[in-house]
């Protein structure tokens, strides 16, 4: 059966990468079936939405999602559920796509980027398993409400279940079985009830799925200091919701270009995952053709093999990102003077 | 009257780095009575419990108060309210000591210690102000519990209330005041009802209490990431309990030298604050005589300056350890062989 790649161009630069990495996936993979729908602000201005039940629908039926970006200043006044971002945390949670993988690697040509020394990020390669459709993202209850003295307060509750620490722990244990198996979770286990749960829990399914995989724990400021001062260290961090979107962005940048970096959000078996890249809408930079499109034709790269299982498309696109940069393909925010066309004409050149 | 610091030496390195602080504080405020007390894992060796009801009274009553660390591999196992960082919580909670400061300095000397690139760093003077005694560290509920269905949870409440989020708020602007004059708050507001409703009172506090001050706002993520890109960029950051202890790891660890490190915790105007290093007890080190003690002596800068009135004293610490540091003197962790009491010996030469 024929698959199909939905994308979700979103909004900002999120267009302009997406059908970079469109023309790409046509070249490599040009029996998948290509369909096209709205989030984020686009959605709202559409559907007065950010993400309708008809697309969401939609998307639980392909074979994989690749999503460009949402968000933008206009909709930064309006209430948090009407904003684009809520689209994309409805896209999530709706897929229950609750294992995002967020690599943090170093093309050997774009060491120089880091505003790290040259030994701290040559050959880095992390991979952070972050929990995606639980904790404090989603925990109940959650608002703004005033006491009887008068008081307001804004709270939210940060909440895991043993099986929502499971099945992402397993995700972790069987990547890192493919890697160098070593795996390091992150939590507040010192002061978060919460934090000891997700410890425990972890420690527990280690046991009993960890065969080969070396477990450690580290407290998530530790981890924050330890990326920063020695991030060669790790293989795989395993972190819950909101530790791992801050330590995946601390590590993506670690690379210097966070233009460079996608993501994959997976669920269970034969369910389509989502890929995005890691960089937002960046509605600064959008509509002037200059956006560096590696991380969305990366975000395909990632869907080609976790979700298409097309490993050789993928390995294509991978050394031909690879061998655009060595011979000197950049982008503006590379420090090179490409458009975000040109690059992909110097990559689709070294397919 | 007499002012008294109290010090509380604490577990692993604490009783070693505090020692030499002390030697510090008897030439530079040779009036000031030094008293000593018990927190942490030797308070639970001796007394059954982290910090004992008396311990907290007497820190109420003294006028500042010198922690080394506590903490320790020995207690690792023990449920967190017997642990001895429930100690440190306790102390924080008890003094009401809301307001953390965390600077991130590069001492020129050092920039070369520093993961990151010369430029990124050289100069580097940020002032993280962190929240520190509310949201997830304390809020309720929390606990783990079997619902009905039989599955486990974990989970803590992250809150704020206005008038927590209000004096914290006004600590960053005044601070702000006497530096460059920009407030970046931190928060995610995008996903988290506590982050939004944060953001809104940061920005009705500064309103009325932010003359002079430009006010901006981040989201934690990106803060992370920024602090890894361009550091300098920050002038004070204000932030939450939980994203102020991840966010100022990371921007201590910039400079390279987390041993150099103090922070202070403030209360309210007349109460006594709680000084302590940045680095925590290192079981791995202690009682080896080597680790660095000037992030303890730091401390007792902070304790000058803003707990005992001694500007002077404060300026001749800072002075003098950097003096030290240009005139070569390094312990282990910077790279050189100097012991403990070697490298307070070189800064007593500097005073
Ligand atoms: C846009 C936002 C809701 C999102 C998040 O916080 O998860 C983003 O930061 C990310 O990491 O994908
Ligand atoms: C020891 C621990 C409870 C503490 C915290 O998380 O606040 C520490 O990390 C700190 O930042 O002082």
């Amino acid at each position: 059966m024929k698959q199909t790649l939905l994308l979700l161009p979103g909004d900002g630069i999120g267009p302009e990468v997406t059908a970079e990495a469109q023309r790409i996936c046509q070249l490599v993979a040009p029996d998948v079936a290509i369909e096209e729908n709205l989030v984020g602000g686009i959605s709202i201005n559409t559907h007065g939405v950010p993400l309708t039940d008809a697309a969401l629908d939609r998307a639980r039926s392909v074979d994989a999602i690749l999503l460009g970006a949402v968000g933008g200043p206009k909709w930064a006044d309006v209430a948090r559920d009407k904003r684009p971002e809520a689209g994309l945390l409805g896209l999530r949670k709706g897929l229950d796509v609750f294992a995002n993988l967020r690599p943090a690697y170093c093309f050997g040509a774009l060491v120089d980027a880091s505003s790290l020394k040259r030994d701290r990020v040559e050959g880095l390669d992390i991979m952070i398993v972050r929990e995606l459709t639980s904790g404090v993202y989603f925990g109940e209850p959650r608002g703004v409400e005033t006491d009887a003295n008068g008081v307001r307060r804004g709270f939210d509750m940060s909440v895991y279940t043993a099986p929502e620490v499971e099945r992402v722990t397993r995700v972790a244990l069987e990547i890192a079985r493919g890697r160098e198996g070593r795996v390091c979770s992150v939590d507040k286990a010192n002061v978060m009830e919460s934090g000891q749960f997700w410890r425990e829990e972890v420690t527990t399914v280690h046991k009993t799925h960890g065969d080969g995989v070396e477990l450690s724990h580290m407290l998530a400021d530790a981890c924050a200091m330890e990326l920063v001062r020695e991030p060669k260290q790790f293989d795989v961090i395993l972190a819950d919701n909101l530790f791992g979107d801050l330590l995946s962005d601390a590590a993506a940048m670690l690379t210097g270009s966070i233009g460079m970096l996608p993501s994959a959000s997976l669920g269970t078996e034969g369910t389509p995952g989502l890929f995005e890249p890691v960089h937002g809408s960046a509605p600064d930079i959008a509509g002037q053709g200059i956006a560096n499109p590696c991380a969305a034709i990366l975000s395909l790269e990632m869907a080609l093999r976790w979700s298409l299982a097309r490993p050789d498309a993928a390995d294509r696109i991978m050394a031909a990102v690879g061998r655009a940069l060595e011979a000197g393909a950049r982008t503006r925010d590379l420090g090179g003077d490409l458009s975000t066309t040109g690059m992909t004409d110097a990559i689709i050149d070294c397919l």
